[in-house]
């Protein structure tokens, strides 16, 4: 069960060189060539651009597209901050090994290869097939009232991390979606978004998939508890401790898949609130990965916009959507996509022998 | 050069019923035992059941995708009111039969059928195969001097339409876009979304194709006399004489599309402000139609917005751009097709054995 692959955090951070401005700047001359008023395709415009600056001179190859689930249990459900069960997270996994989950229907419908990794739920899953097993622990401890993690999960559950990314670049996937399934994983989320922006509590949390008003309370009160607990008066604690203390199997996965798919250059389409917590603190590790970020959607959790904002990104779809597992990320590839294919393949003013503006 | 298929506009209008309000709350009970938190599927939950309500018994079918462009001339383009050249519609259709331009890019990738119509080009494409030949003028009248259309040239561009409409049907399509080509057209929907919305002339113009500050001013004051010259003090004209005195020949045509595919309960994707002021147009003709559109983006057009709020609808992409062809409205596409197949294919909390919310 031990991950294969294995680097140090400080090797993997220093790898990642960020997207080629040079390649950037001939996406945007091409683009004022194809036959459209200038700038008229607007984001896709610069989605466009920023695929090129990610892909370089491998721009033009066909997206092949994977999407990364990534699931674990949370010590901090024994305070009553979910409105589902613990269980729900093995149920859930085994809802995506029985191809019924909305994830499955979103990755068959737009063609990115699911895969679903066990890196901390609470259960035995046995040799199930299907999952991908890696599991680091049964779940965080509850970081109401101790560290989440030892150093040693979050370096070996980063590993996890490295190691699927390392398989879907041998795969020849080169745009990724980073989702996650855990139950009480918004609360590590709000956590997080306090820790690295902030923010207070009460502005950093949500509803999460929907816990009544009066939990909501208790909610927002344990994910302050919870910041001052761990970082008491510091204002900008390191982004691995910020990891370790508040963050769970699957974001630490998620972080080390990050870092690792930026150095290799793949892109990266975050999800909602917990996949984007997750990309923040690569970002925090590895300020050069932000440029191979795309974030799919605006989730409907308060503590997302302020994490987009941290990252400076603007989501390419904003639908309402809280449902977590990679869906937000998937949805937007069919736009993604559209942005490289309308670059690689539209006609230019001279090609068609269409008269340019005035 | 005759339209085929010919209908009193009365007829076509009283022959519209709205979607089915008992199959859309049949969709909302089905949405919530689905294996997701309740509701977080957001706007994808609202879209699948609105299609439900359009497609009733017929909802599970595969979507069939078309995207209809209607192209045509303005007489108005004599004042200066476009960025580029009347000559780039004839270029623009060419570029669409050439598949160089980016409607023919996004239809290739999200596989709708795509249709282009000479509904009143000034140009003679011969008997150039790959067009669908229904010209009916050479372009419209100047509008700031005289009604754009006569009566009889309304009645046959919206006469195409229904014509499209029944062969999209044939042809077992469910699904269709709506866009246009037509340089000056922007002028044309402006003064559309005056008339119809009350709206003065500087808030419902925009910069087209892009023309400049001072080719803006004189645009918005082009429009402004545009209505003043055709509705005087009037305040509610009549849709039919809107049309006529300042529509174009695609969007009246787009109008009879709209109106013909409402009464055979087809999803109807508005595209952009031309788009969208024919569909305003139908639906001030016939409100019950108003349950077939799904608004697939928001353009960057100022009076689209007005249109929007006039018929109630929110748009699924928010992306900048302000390209016409029905680009907007196929790129959203996807994000449809992926609202009804999760409604149609997600496991149950009962099939999938997973625990529901305390």
């Amino acid at each position: 069960m031990t991950p294969s692959y294995t680097l140090k955090i400080d090797e993997i951070t220093s790898s990642i060189e960020p997207p080629s401005e040079a390649w950037r700047e001939r996406a945007r001359a091409h683009l004022d060539t194809l036959t459209k008023p200038l700038g008229s395709l607007g984001r896709l415009e610069e989605i466009a651009a920023q695929i090129v600056a990610i892909r370089a001179e491998r721009f033009a190859e066909p997206m092949k597209k994977g999407v990364y689930i990534f699931a674990a249990d949370h010590g901090v459900t024994a305070e009553g901050v979910s409105a589902y069960p613990r269980a729900v997270t093995q149920q859930m996994v085994l809802n995506f090994l029985a191809q019924g989950a909305a994830i499955n229907v979103l990755a068959r419908l737009h063609q990115a290869e699911l895969c679903v990794v066990d890196v901390g739920v609470d259960a035995d899953f046995g040799e199930i097939s299907g999952l991908f097993h890696r599991k680091v622990a049964n779940g965080t401890q509850n970081m109401l009232h101790e560290e989440a993690m030892t150093k040693a999960q979050v370096e070996q559950a980063m590993a996890v991390g490295y190691e699927v990314a390392h398989q879907a670049v041998a795969a020849g996937i080169n745009m990724i979606a980073i989702g996650e399934m855990g139950i009480g994983n918004t609360t590590s989320a709000s956590a997080i978004t306090c820790a690295l922006t902030g923010a207070v509590a009460d502005i950093a949390t949500g509803h999460g998939t929907g816990v009544s008003a009066e939990a909501y309370a208790r909610k927002a009160a344990i994910v302050r508890a919870i910041g001052e607990r761990h970082f008491g008066s510091t204002i900008y604690p390191l982004a691995l401790d910020v990891l370790r203390c508040v963050g769970g199997l699957e974001i630490a996965a998620m972080t080390g898949m990050v870092l690792s798919a930026a150095s290799h250059k793949l892109v990266i389409v975050v999800d909602g609130f917990i996949s984007t917590a997750a990309a923040a603190i690569a970002v925090a590790m590895a300020p050069a990965a932000r440029g191979y970020l795309i974030a799919g959607h605006q989730s409907e959790e308060p503590g997302h916009k302020l994490l987009l904002d941290y990252l400076g990104l603007t989501p390419v779809l904003s639908l309402n959507m809280r449902l977590g597992e990679g869906s937000g990320a998937v949805l937007a590839m069919p736009i993604l996509e559209s942005a490289i294919a309308l670059y690689t393949q539209m006609a230019t003013f001279t090609s068609a022998g269409v008269s340019g503006a005035s």
